[in-house]
């Protein structure tokens, strides 16, 4: 049997994964350019393949509008959701790192 | 005030250092080579640089017996076991996915 957390690394083992979920998870759906200015010190081009990994993984959809310009929206899917658990554990050691930080 | 979860990314953002520790946080006491084997395509020399780093960081120890040849073992520090709930949240959920694609 597959190991769980190798599960979860194979989905969600890029820094920018991460941060593009919590996104998506703390703000709900994001156009293109709210997700790159929301997401400190990432590429155009990185944001693209990663939001296309996630889209296939099937961790997020993508909606587009047929407006002109294109309106395109990402948010999560019912199975992205479900990541939501992982990530109050790693936002609940964050903060507690932070106080004791002092930050 | 830092994201939290930038938090956890700026220290675990990477693969190999997600599976580092699982092995860290399941088998205790690890040396190089337990380590090699124990994580799947690692090349030796990412592994050694993911060790330092998590060193750097102050997650693991790295201890030397003075031994012919010399023995180096590696542990996850107090400080690194306190990260152990969000891979207990990583290992819930992909026990759960598992399960349902009946692996």
């Amino acid at each position: 049997m597959e190991c769980p957390i190798e599960v979860v690394v194979n989905l969600l083992g890029d820094k920018w994964k991460v941060l593009i979920m919590r996104n998506l998870l703390l703000r709900g759906t994001q156009r293109f350019g709210e997700l790159s200015r929301g997401i400190n010190g990432v590429s155009q081009k990185m944001l693209t393949q990663q939001l296309r990994q996630l889209e296939t993984d099937g961790l997020i959809g993508r909606k587009i509008y047929p407006e002109i310009p294109p309106r395109v929206e990402y948010s999560l899917t019912e199975f992205g959701q479900t990541l939501k658990p992982v990530f109050d554990a790693m936002h609940n050691w964050g903060t507690s790192y932070l106080e004791q930080i002092g930050s």
